[in-house]
């Protein structure tokens, strides 16, 4: 049997290790801060890239690629960045190795860069340098650019998936000719995460702008989208940034308008990364491991023949194969990515059944079909769902002359279900809170707190300081009403969520 | 109008330099020996991707990630690669800026690493350090795992493509139990860019095992694949090492056999480049531009509707929207990668017809469809193929009806065409010599020698010395009758292959 795994309710912590572990996601490297992400996991994220491409070209988006290396002096062009990211940066000095007698290979004292180059942690000021030959007319606007890349960004305290040295991730940069059309770009890239976020990862989000202490450095206005994990902490899911004309300013990006004015172009950036990975793990494992939501599952079904012997595997292998072919001929559509269904036939014979099921499960393979001599006597199979453990999610003597047709609709039956649950899950967490005392005694349960809040930067920080909770958004749904800061007693526009974060 | 291109026959280098600006393919960052992909060539660095992914998975094959950096002492344990990758190594010596009065962002002295880390130039040593902990067994192997990434060689002389710092690629790191099984995954990958550099590319390619002095450095032996461009210069496109158990050994690496025996593991590497693109490039191109095979092309075919006024280009809109309906109606298979053809309609008709159609030409669409009103009056169009360049390539009057059909046909054609013309080109410049005078004399000629080699290092070395020529491959195929070294007149087991490469 697979190691057990830390229920959830003894050790959060160390439930989500263990997950990460024996599913075989990732683990740690021995480059301090960066992970190796295993097949598995890596899986995955060739899927969550897969549906967000197709996502962001259906918005008019294109892919491109830029340097790894940013000179050190453009990110001190713009202040805020240089400020936001200076005390995490991985910075390249020296370009040659040599082997020194006695010491063996040391970096060579006589190859030293004239200027040091940062490995990028974000790559808003080497894409507006190249940006700025590009645009010389309002016929060059908009510019939608993405790029799928890894970035650097040296944090002290990492977590596997939610904060690691080095993360792979998707940025988009665009460029355009007015205010209103970046604005209405930064809202489109947050739509498109919000619906990836509840369409495919089945992971319910709250979306709004941050607040001025929480947006990314060298924004204007960061949007985002913020999920409840299962402890009933924030996770920061996506953000979608309006620049202004902060980095046409800092790289001298101008185009000539339709009146033949010399204007700075408007810029967004927005991106997603493998700690959308984390977040999936989180929102849907239980304690006998990872759940995958279909349409994100890089199998959907696994078929276990069954048998004590060769006499007994034989037609049990047959008929898993009968069934595997009718699965994969099932018409490619929206839901499947336009990719037939994964089917995987596990015939560890050598193994134990309850072995050979629960290393499914760990995998949070969404569908598992039993087929032995008793079932095929009845010329049935047995089809167990993931999101729901044990025997109430084990149907028996499903008959095999339409299985096919009823696991495709049990596939995305479960995609709906776990969005579903997840929602109800957060949805009873998000409480309103009206007076601070009350704020800081429900802070310290699980979940996310609407309160009033005066807009200000230093209530903002007391909060913090003395919570550890954070404003994770201003929402754009929900109730609008103004009222009173809970804290300072100022007037308030309108309640904001608050929440401990990851 | 574009800019003029500089004729092949002119000037070879600035031809090549003015197909990539013009295609918009790539451009000098301001990062030193770091390129920019723009989106036209990234969009054909990602059809390369997907259908190399697909062989990789057709093959076993999984994708996984492992970390950007190597800690230098792991560079330092495999002997021949440290002293083949030392001099070119980017090189991470601190982890934080920080601001100073009047010197802006410096690097923080007090950040720095304890060991340094080098940006990886391959990951043979980061991920056999990983194996280490992946491989108990022999039930463990084979181990058949992918990496797309990023990687950086710090090369003095660049050139776009061909020759960059930091460049993308896919690495494969294989472990197996027996030599006899990595010797034949080093030749199934060797096949699996084989097909792909003719199936795919169009592009013929030479294979076999590299000499001792042209192998990868801590390989036992490099398999590689080598094209010739149009100025007759070789291109090593991609290799596929046996590396023996030289990792295995440097990382300890173990497994118990099904004898119960303690043994080190076999590996192999294996990688492919956007190096590609240039080589794609320099295959098929012409002085009109980019010349693309179709399975590679991000775009198949455009149509190009005509007219002088809305009344006319209404009904070539409304035929050119009929026709792109049809083409991507035709079924996704294994040539359009399962995809659909992809169709683009232009409708710039404030430009010149003439100047549109050379928009395209220097892109490389394989196909262009012209439709205006005198072909409508005869329910016709014209379709223009770009492989042949001119009159000769276009063809009048194909009927609408059935010109999908036609045009998928057609789409096959050019990229038979466009293999056996290189084809052509190629085995008209392999020549044997039999003296070394005639070699020297030829040597400055276009093309590839097959000349006999007493199989040393030094006779190797002191040819290259002297003519620049370098031994790109002991063919697998041809001729393999012994005869004397045309240097130094020792006995030869078979003729090699010479060429200047790039």
């Amino acid at each position: 049997m697979a190691e057990k795994i830390t229920p959830r309710g003894t050790d959060y912590s160390q439930w989500y290790i263990d997950i990460v572990k024996q599913a075989h996601l990732a683990e740690n490297s021995d480059v301090r801060g960066c992970m190796v992400i295993k097949p598995n996991g890596y899986a995955l994220w060739e899927k969550m890239q897969k549906a967000l491409d197709r996502l962001f070209k259906d918005t008019g988006h294109v892919n491109a690629y830029f340097p790894l290396f940013i000179p050190k002096s453009f990110l001190a062009r713009e202040e805020e960045m240089a400020e936001g990211f200076a005390k995490e940066c991985a910075v390249v000095t020296h370009y040659r190795l040599k082997a020194e007698k006695g010491k063996g290979l040391i970096v060579d004292p006589e190859a030293k860069l004239e200027e040091e180059l940062i490995i990028r942690p974000t790559s808003e000021t080497i894409i507006w340098n190249t940006y700025k030959s590009w645009i010389q007319s309002y016929r060059d606007l908009p510019l939608l650019i993405n790029q799928w890349a890894n970035v650097v960004r040296w944090e002290m305290r990492t977590r596997l998936f939610l904060r690691t040295a080095e993360f792979l991730w998707q940025e988009g940069h665009t460029a355009h000719a007015t205010e209103a059309e970046a604005r209405e770009e930064t809202r489109t890239m947050l739509e498109v995460y919000r619906r990836f976020a509840e369409e495919w990862m089945a992971m319910p989000v709250l979306t709004g702008p941050k607040s001025e202490g929480q947006k990314f450095p060298g924004a204007v206005e960061t949007l985002c989208i913020e999920a409840m994990m299962q402890d009933g902490r924030a996770l920061q899911a996506g953000t979608s940034h309006f620049l202004g004309q902060n980095f046409a300013k800092a790289f001298d990006v101008t185009f000539t308008s339709s009146e033949g004015k010399r204007e700075f172009a408007w810029a967004t950036s927005w991106g997603v990364s493998t700690r959308l990975i984390g977040g999936l793990i989180m929102t849907h494992s239980d304690d006998n491991g990872l759940v995958v939501p279909p349409r994100l599952a890089p199998t959907h079904v696994v078929i276990c023949p069954l048998g004590r012997n060769d006499d007994e595997r034989g037609p049990s292998i047959a008929a898993a194969e009968q069934l595997a072919k009718e699965l994969r001929a099932i018409p490619r559509d929206e839901f499947y990515g336009y990719e037939p269904i994964e089917v995987k036939i596990d015939k560890t014979f050598d193994k134990q059944p309850g072995y050979r099921f629960s290393e499914y499960e760990v995998r949070g393979v969404p569908v598992r079909v039993e087929l032995g001599p008793k079932d095929l006597e009845k010329q049935a199979c047995v089809v167990a769902r993931r999101d729901v453990p044990g025997k109430e999610g084990k149907q028996m003597g499903v008959p095999l002359a339409g299985a096919a047709a009823h696991i495709d609709k049990l596939l995305r039956e479960i995609q709906a279900g776990l969005l579903a649950k997840a929602k109800a899950f957060r949805d009873e967490r998000i409480r309103p809170v009206d007076t601070y005392d009350e704020f800081k005694k429900l802070i310290e349960e699980p979940g996310f707190l609407l309160a009033h809040w005066d807009g200000t930067r230093e209530t903002e920080d007391a909060i913090q300081q003395e919570t550890k909770a954070t404003i994770r958004c201003i929402p754009f749904d929900g109730d609008a009403t103004p009222g009173k800061c809970v804290k300072s007693g100022a007037p308030s526009a309108r309640r904001v969520v608050f929440a401990r974060a990851y």
